[in-house]
């Protein structure tokens, strides 16, 4: 049984514009919100914007988009945010409970584009704040899905998944068949070492690593790509999106990135979601859903591409997708230790401290010892961060012990 | 501007099984229907079936499918009909009004599953006794698509598509975004002369011409799908289903015939449905609609099929196609004419009178040769029917004299 986020249309059609605020509005999916914010001005307001530090870049996002409100989680960036700010009527704060106060007002929709677990707090207290989320912070589902799921049905928000796969699914997604859905399918690049071998894979380094075929993105979230733990991310975020249990969620290898997700129905349709591979497709989806804009992203050309391929993963040489699939059937818990485990390993990897498959014994490592210590899902996001923690710890010991064994 | 048939959902859920009359019940799409229903028994009540002259078959349909009535429209088979029936319950009727009798009988549903103008009356009717339909039958919406959809609105009845490539579509529209649909595209195969040459394709016999590589179906639709006409005639159906111009369909050669229709939003997502190829699919989606049954139909398996291509039409080599959105353009009387110089073209063909090539010519010289006469669109069935006779003596013409030049 599969269950969206909510029916298509729950919403009720509005009337003026709608209210926007950007968590991490400097970082990839922040600036491709905004580009959509700026094509659309009359569609929408901004009523804050966030950033870590960067405060250059955060003021001219907030003249861009005459946002109210301007706000660097780092203390120390918050005298240059003035100064950037100087005359042009924003407000600015600073710190980590300004970002959370940031997020908790009053807003329609809060993109939550921060990366990492410092994403969970903010998140949370805009979901409680009554406001829709477009969602591409994944901690927030795989550290504590639980916990997120339960508040947004409480305060009775829609969570709208940004990430380009799970949007698929969800723009694929019939809310009034959920019944009928058989399977749900997620598409992988595969990453650069979809064709190595498993010798290769062994000596890969992170240069290697961190070419992507298809999306530009992130240090880590390449190497995720690459180890396909991306992947194995993303299966649990749409367990907690779709309701869907770990059976009915496959992972497909099309290196060419055009289908991004599918539903597969029990009378035999299929139906999915294409695109070009730019993160403003969906994000333009999110913000203005249940509606659709009008929007300058680049369009798909079937012709051009030409040929689309489709395999099934190797289990033997991604071994990290495996392990979330057990995470994911363990419980959250599982999957905090999972995600903690593999940010450190990953890390340690593109120190050079570990090798490429040593990130998933790395993993293995957190999640056998955390089954050691019977750890429970945590009731609170301060659980989830003590945990996250433990988590880190057990890791980076693993890898110790690993850097040991290579060095 | 685009809008669906309906919007989903608009129809009430319903408490009981759905009553259902197959048009055609003997053919092809009556046959895949009568599985679908034959596989949910407590969805579905049959109330009739009816056939051309295949009194047998048409028995053992009504007997396995519990119908009430059956009737065949060749009222030579009424005899063998009766005995066929004799100690089953289920009453028997022949003719052409009694088809029309039977369609207009009170059902939720009826499966319009004739071939040619034949089939314009009963569905007519069907519609104005206040079912929707399942339609096959695409002489409907190409020889009279303004008449139909008037109809459909009047009385208040969703036109569901069973075509592979409109269902698909179909499943791809969001009604309530229909306003920012920026193209529907329909996939071909691109039939058995995709890669022949020109010259090739000027001798290619009737033997070479029915080997569709995908599809099982019919001599006719077979030739159609050889010259790209099936797609032409699907962009004028579309046309009419939703309310697409010209300039928004769009026709892409898919040889693998795995996915059958797209819908490209102006954000840049495109939403397609893809499945295996068997009528089947898009049968259970429109009997179930919208709702959405489980059934045994075959599975897609993407890893098995490996790779999908995508290309441009050569409307150098396939005129036929240009030709459907000539007509299309010109209004319901030029696309009556098509359709019946198409029909006249493809019978001479595969009689050997003409070659492939000259199918295009003399539908071409029926197009001319109306335009000349200044005919207009029908007001009526009846109009439309004294159109497509006089259009098929037009071609017959041109066809006589293409002969005599081949000859």
């Amino acid at each position: 049984m599969v269950s969206t986020p909510a029916p298509r249309g729950a919403r009720a059609a509005r009337s003026g514009p709608r209210r926007i605020t950007l968590l991490g509005a400097t970082g990839s999916i922040g600036r491709s919100a905004a580009d959509i914010v700026q094509q659309q001005p009359e569609r929408f307001v901004v009523e804050a914007v966030t950033a870590n530090g960067n405060a250059e870049a955060l003021a001219e996002t907030a003249k861009s988009l005459g946002a109210r409100l301007a706000v660097v989680a780092d203390p120390a960036a918050y005298d240059d945010l003035v100064a950037a700010l100087a005359g042009s009527g924003i407000e600015a704060a600073a710190g980590a409970a300004a970002v959370v106060e940031a997020a908790a007002r009053p807003a329609d929709l809060v993109v939550a584009g921060l990366v990492g677990s410092i994403g969970l707090a903010p998140t949370l207290a805009a979901i409680e704040a009554g406001a829709d989320i477009a969602l591409a912070n994944k901690e927030c589902l795989v550290c504590a899905g639980g916990l997120f799921l339960a508040a947004a049905e409480r305060a009775g928000v829609h969570i709208l998944p940004v990430d380009s796969e799970h949007n698929a699914v969800f723009q694929a997604l019939d809310a009034e068949n959920c019944g009928a859905v058989e399977r749900i399918v997620l598409t992988a690049s595969g990453g650069p070492f979809r064709t190595w071998t498993h010798e290769q894979m062994r000596r890969a380094t992170a240069a290697e690593a961190l070419r992507h075929p298809n999306w530009s993105m992130g240090r880590k979230i390449s190497i995720d790509s690459a180890t396909l733990m991306n992947k194995g991310l993303e299966v649990i975020e749409a367990h907690h999106l779709f309701a869907a249990p770990a059976e009915q969620l496959e992972v497909l290898v099309h290196p060419q990135s055009v289908v991004h997700g599918m539903v597969v129905y029990a009378d035999g349709s299929v139906v999915a979601q294409l695109g070009a591979a730019d993160m403003r497709i969906p994000i333009a989806h999110c913000l203005a859903w249940p509606e659709r804009v009008a929007v300058a992203t680049p369009r798909l050309d079937l012709t051009a591409v030409g040929t689309l391929t489709f395999e099934k993963p190797d289990s033997d040489r991604f071994p990290s997708l495996a392990l979330a699939y057990e995470a994911l059937r363990a419980g959250d818990w599982a999957t905090t230790v999972l995600n903690a485990a593999n940010e450190v390993a990953v890390e340690a990897f593109l120190d050079g401290a570990i090798g490429f498959l040593d990130i998933a014994s790395v993993v293995r490592d957190g999640l056998d010892r955390a089954a050691g210590a019977r750890v429970e899902n945590g009731a609170t996001i301060a659980d989830t961060l003590a945990l996250d923690a433990a988590a880190r710890r057990y890791a980076a010991e693993a890898a110790r012990r690993r850097t040991v064994l290579v060095g």
